[in-house]
């Protein structure tokens, strides 16, 4: 059983849309481009094994909805996306990060991660802790270094939203939060402040940073944040189903692991279908939000049905 | 025995120089001035466990050499000292996060520091982790969120620094190879290698950054770069002569630690007294770059011959 049964219609695009825009053609060109510049990214770093295990974890595949979210919001508002697309690999770098600290030993301890040994299985403790720092330090040399073209304000925008989502006010406060609700009975609104700052902060940080780049004003960038909201909590909601519903197989990573560690989910909170409906409420109001945009949003619009409809 | 006997006549500030300026009057008003800043700057972070951990290691006490450089450069070049606090405040976080870091026991396994129980001790692993990783967070947010009044080029290029020395070029690739050199013969090439990314860079930067903020030309950064090169590897020579002739007592931290580790130091490379022999001759070689600027490199002055007498 997966979560395709989760896209009822009314919530995946309009025949006449998918008419007009091939979303599956978008997201395969666009995710090519984010990996070419993935792999361009990190070019000259020493010693040569701590350059490994950053490309080790950079470069591992994933669906890199991050990037890809920062480059649509930097074309809706008007942008060239290939001036956001460093900012693009920031964001994937900074994912990259949270994913390495989560899985040690002293977190998470899992062992497997987009299909393959976690990096501390391959790298060792030290080196994992070391690349995760790393690649967070060159997250903000992505955008202070190498983001040619850019008005040295809008950067600096970029950088505070950069500093706020990866630190206490987002990834790593979410983590502690979680870490400490491990075992212990947790209520919608602690598991919610958890999703708020693990998933949603960084996703919305995508689109406001994209948007930023491209030129928003403040009401657009205030709408995106609210489309982020929206699509961030879908997105863990679906992440909890897919570890109760999915193979580790499809995951690549491992499954029924919030259930082994007792952790606290939406499904075991709520239900496995009312917390479907919940996600695809959460969708609806988030693409509401893009109607302004009219035909300019359908990369958004598809990407919060993917953020819905995913199975993996 | 302790290293104070490395201060001969010469290298201290002549008579006439201390008649003018009393640079221990100066570090303590500066210091002071730092630690308000460091206590400020470390107030809405949640959840509290998180903040306690950031706040054990970041108020520490400790020399704050790194903040009142950066301080000192800003005044060097014409520059509002009070303008460059937030980015001398995140400088001392990233030192305190690459400490907190470096004392896991994944890496140097380190139970002492300023006198106190590690951060991994107090708070566990984990949180000494995610700790270090909001402080380094948290250092971009000093610059880009909280530092009015700069002009952002300024700001974007002082992430810029940030950035670079904080990661791969920096600190983190100086600890890689420090790590992998241990328990393994190691030439002074390798040596320098690993003390110019962990400790130079950083200083470096400190001086650098702090002449950005006071809108330093590119001239007077090259400057700032050839003194923090000479003051960043005496600082290292005189750690590791300190490493040998000073008791835990006094450093605050495990002394001997590096002969038991079996790391390459100066004093085993060179020597006792050629290695205190160098340190002083790369001090002269900073302190000569300072020349143009005649009496307002004073604080500078005095920083440069404190690197190599201090005595812990």
């Amino acid at each position: 059983m997966t979560a395709t049964a989760s896209s009822p219609e009314g919530v995946t695009p309009s025949g006449e849309d998918q008419a007009e825009f091939d979303f599956s053609s978008y997201l395969a060109k666009t995710r090519e481009l984010v990996e070419q510049s993935l792999d361009a990214a990190l070019g000259p770093e020493r010693p040569e094994s701590l350059r490994e295990s950053m490309r080790y974890s950079l470069l591992a595949g994933g669906k890199r909805l991050r990037p890809i979210l920062c480059l649509a919001a930097c074309e809706l508002v008007g942008g060239d996306a290939s001036l956001a697309m460093p900012t693009a690999v920031a964001l994937e770098m900074i994912h990259t990060m949270s994913l390495i600290h989560d899985d040690l030993p002293a977190m998470d301890n899992d062992d497997l991660r987009r299909g393959r040994p976690t990096n501390h299985k391959v790298y060792g403790d030290a080196m994992a802790i070391l690349a995760g720092d790393a690649l967070l330090s060159r997250a903000f040399e992505m955008v202070a270094v190498r983001s040619e073209g850019v008005p040295p304000e809008r950067l600096l925008k970029v950088v505070a939203e950069l500093s706020l989502v990866s630190g206490a006010p987002g990834l790593v406060g979410g983590q502690v939060v979680d870490l400490e609700s491990e075992g212990r009975e947790v209520d919608l609104e602690t598991l919610e402040y958890i999703h708020l700052h693990k998933t949603a902060a960084l996703l919305r940080a995508c689109v406001v940073t994209g948007a930023l780049i491209g030129g928003a004003d403040a009401s657009q960038v205030d709408a995106m944040r609210t489309y982020a909201n929206g699509i961030g909590l879908a997105f863990q909601i679906v992440d909890d189903i897919l570890d109760v519903t999915a193979s580790s197989d499809v995951l690549g990573k491992t499954a029924g692991k919030d259930l082994i560690a007792d952790k606290t989910t939406y499904p075991k909170l709520l239900g496995l279908e009312p917390s479907r409906a919940r996600a695809l409420e959460l969708v609806a109001q988030a693409k509401a939000v893009l109607e302004p945009w009219k035909d300019k949003a359908q990369p958004l619009l598809a990407l919060a049905d993917y953020v819905a409809s995913r199975d993996r």
